[in-house]
């Protein structure tokens, strides 16, 4: 018989993630704020729950993958919070991209309550979610780590453990969105001076996705920018913002001057202040680079 | 009978490229201002010239390599230059990284003499022009472009169209050299934020290179990063700066704020203040984030 | 009799406050985290109190000028806080430079308890407060604005009223201590250039501070900025960090960016993070500039 | 009798001075690119001329005011240029907004005809000029400076000494406009803030404008930006580009990072690129301000 696991959070991400769980023969107790989403999940091997407590009762694993730390907080310390019904010995599987301190305060309560939380936010856009090729980064103590192990094993490409402090895997996630952000904003800046000279924006994409640039980010973000193709929205300017807050709250905490991350954060705030949150984060920069060079 | 070719400028660039040149079976005639170093390129096939003007005097071809505008344009238009002696009908393949602006400006003063411009900027470090692997920008007139093309050939693994103005492959040229100090900048602010916070700059530097970042720059460039290896000194700081300048130059030119080149522009233009000139610009960011970390 | 007024905080700017209260004919019970403190106000007219709340007990008007929004928080609605014994009808006179979002929810809990929250944020060095010459910023309820009035009187040269919009005077104070930065910043950039040239930085900043420039600002930081004099700490740099931290902040929650935000945000940063926090702000922003330009 | 001085460049701050010299009972030999500006001078004591040569014809003193490096270059060392004529012992008096290094590049040609060239640059808007109120700086070898000290003085309020470097004065000149671009920056940042945060930013221009900011740059450029009044377009915007420029490149030549010139460097790049050129550049740099904040 195979085991039981709570599962909490079913957006772009929760979702693939939690039909693989089942797939592979996992029970899922499921809470999502939108109760009716987890209908989509079907009916075989899935308990629906009215809260995150119920979702993490009598079990040894839950998961959760939620937009953001004041989320995760809640659903984790609050009145039904996953807190009020884990067991002890039982692992929180912690998956949302949340800033590091936040990892660090929930990690030392699950330990007053006997429990543990393992951080291991991910890689990978919902279609690598759905293929099983997440990459996984995670940090936590050994025991913790080696008892969520198979689990993980099932959702990845690979699980990268970056240590024992608690919020080291989260620094690692924040510090790829910020790589991922600043290669964006690299490549309109580059592009549209490209544009502006008379050259053909695609074509430099493609000669440096394809040479000096051969990586995925280069190649899927940078085809996007060189189109100015902006839709369908995958993910939204105002949660790229998000991200670029954490990585700039990062750079405060660790008392270290990012002027990188200052430009990224500046280029979806802009995006947000002028309205285009609900774009798609390519845009968000894209669009902004080109509107400052009056295209 | 092979073709002899005008050569000029045998800098760390400048010198795999003859050699192939003469490996391939051209003739050479060649100048360069520290005339010993002509030496090098042993007798077969070379001819030691005095100037540039008797490098380029009854040849088809010349190819200058030169350290910036201001060397290229007295090399070419100055007393002992290129146009005194170019004839009618042959081309001048120019590869240093210099502005559009002063590309199309000697165009037209070749043009005028009769002969013929190329923009031909590389892609690659030494190692890269030793083994023919460079990667050949070209921008300029068709048929010039198709005569040059025999030559081009054999020096590089792939020759770029990127059209008929005669400056575009120098902005290519140029935006690359930017994108390749932005993405040093940002890894050195990432890995520098992952020791902050007590993780291994190496563990993380491999994860992203063998992952989203899987490309040749995040790899060398980041293995140096990470490892804080700074010897030896490939390319220089002060000459990184210098192409920094290039790039701030164009976004003048072009009308377009480019926050990330100032960014860069202002951590090697730091470097040189602090006298760092002479180190290799991995050195001059990476030294600087860590500098202002505190670290 | 003279009204008794509570008192809470007796930090650089909190005793002289203080003092001309006393002078005035107030009664005051103080609170001070450090009790020995309270001694220095002399005993006529002092009552020495334990906690926020016993200061606050019994009377019409609480004064509280604190370091951060934490502090200021804690001993409002902590344990021992002012809410914990304020009166129904009494004013809280809140002095600290903080954030409007910590205004408007103290405000709030004021309300709710039947009492009253003034922001009176000012502006002013430990003289100015010491000879009533402070600028008195203040926002909020009309009637609490008049009834604080006589107090608010005696202790400045001016109050000037920003609206019935609680947080709107820390709006004021933070955009102010902002320019105040951004001018440090600025002089000391303006006066390296004049320096690195061969000029006299002290002539430089003279000719402005009593032409174009002929503002206290200008003048006062302008001498200690050219004159590298950095002794006496007046205020320290990491203190200085924070009201940047103030303002990025709430360029964040106002969702507009501000690239000056940035630069002093990031020049305090790295005086923190370089180990210069205990300095004066003005050695943390002018041998900020000094040191990037290698001097 | 008084004396003849030659006199280049009647733009709106030529203008104004060559008319107090008239009625200071000088004798001017004048040209301006467009000639027929010349007739708003009267004829009384005017004589209007073909070239710079041409005015700077049999004078011990030729006075210059241009827009830019380019201008005075070509004005001095052309065909028709200043050099051509100008006498052994004679002095000129070059009052543009120009590079230290063009003022040394021209200090070496004028000394190597046996004239003097003097850097005056002057900080003033027209009616300031036309009220001899401007502060000219000036610097250059004592004998120059103390031969063309009575015509300076009755021209400016005071004359200001800034050495023997030729470019000194061009430094100081560049360094103004630098502060007073980045306090147009920093209220136009600050106003916003407050507009946003629901206050009046009318008011808060008042405020600081009579008690920490108490000068004129924050009193009058104060005024414009606070009330978004961007007519009638005294300097533009492209013109404040142009000066950025100067500030920015100092920068480079002086070997220091300035990250504040950045920041008004890209503030009116972006107007320029964005078609505002021909705007004041209040409205360059405030319009910026609020359009990046959606407003």
């Amino acid at each position: 018989m195979k085991t039981t696991i709570g599962f909490i959070g079913l957006g772009n991400m929760g979702t693939p993630i939690a039909k693989n769980l089942l797939a592979s023969g996992y029970h899922l107790q499921v809470y999502n704020r939108t109760l009716s989403k987890i209908d989509e999940l079907g009916s075989e091997g899935v308990t629906k729950c009215q809260s995150p407590a119920e979702a993490a009762a009598s079990v040894q694993f839950v998961i959760s993958m939620l937009s953001d730390d004041e989320v995760l907080r809640e659903s984790t310390t609050g009145d039904g919070g996953i807190l009020k019904t884990l067991q002890p010995n039982a692992v929180h599987i912690s998956m949302s991209t949340i800033s590091p301190d936040t990892a660090e305060e929930l990690a030392k309560l699950h330990q007053q309550a006997g429990s543990s939380y393992l951080a291991a936010p991910v890689f990978g856009r919902p279609e690598a979610a759905a293929a099983r090729k997440l990459w996984i980064c995670i940090s936590g103590d050994e025991k913790t780590k080696t008892n969520a192990r198979p689990i993980l094993d099932c959702l990845g490409q690979a699980v990268i453990d970056f240590g024992d402090k608690t919020g080291g895997a989260n620094v690692v996630k924040i510090a790829g969105n910020f790589m991922i952000m600043a290669s964006m904003e690299m490549m309109a800046e580059a592009y549209t001076l490209a544009e502006k000279n008379g050259l053909d924006r695609v074509q430099v994409s493609e000669f440096f996705g394809s040479t000096l640039f051969a990586a995925p980010i280069f190649q899927n973000y940078g085809k996007l920018i060189a189109n100015k193709q902006y839709q369908p929205v995958g993910f939204k300017s105002k949660l790229g913002y998000k991200d670029a807050r954490l990585a700039f709250k990062l750079s405060q905490t660790s008392e270290m001057p990012m002027p990188t991350v200052n430009t990224v954060h500046n280029r979806l705030l802009t995006a947000v202040a002028k309205g285009w949150g609900e774009t798609d984060w390519v845009e968000g920069v894209s669009r902004g680079v080109s509107d400052d060079a009056g295209l």
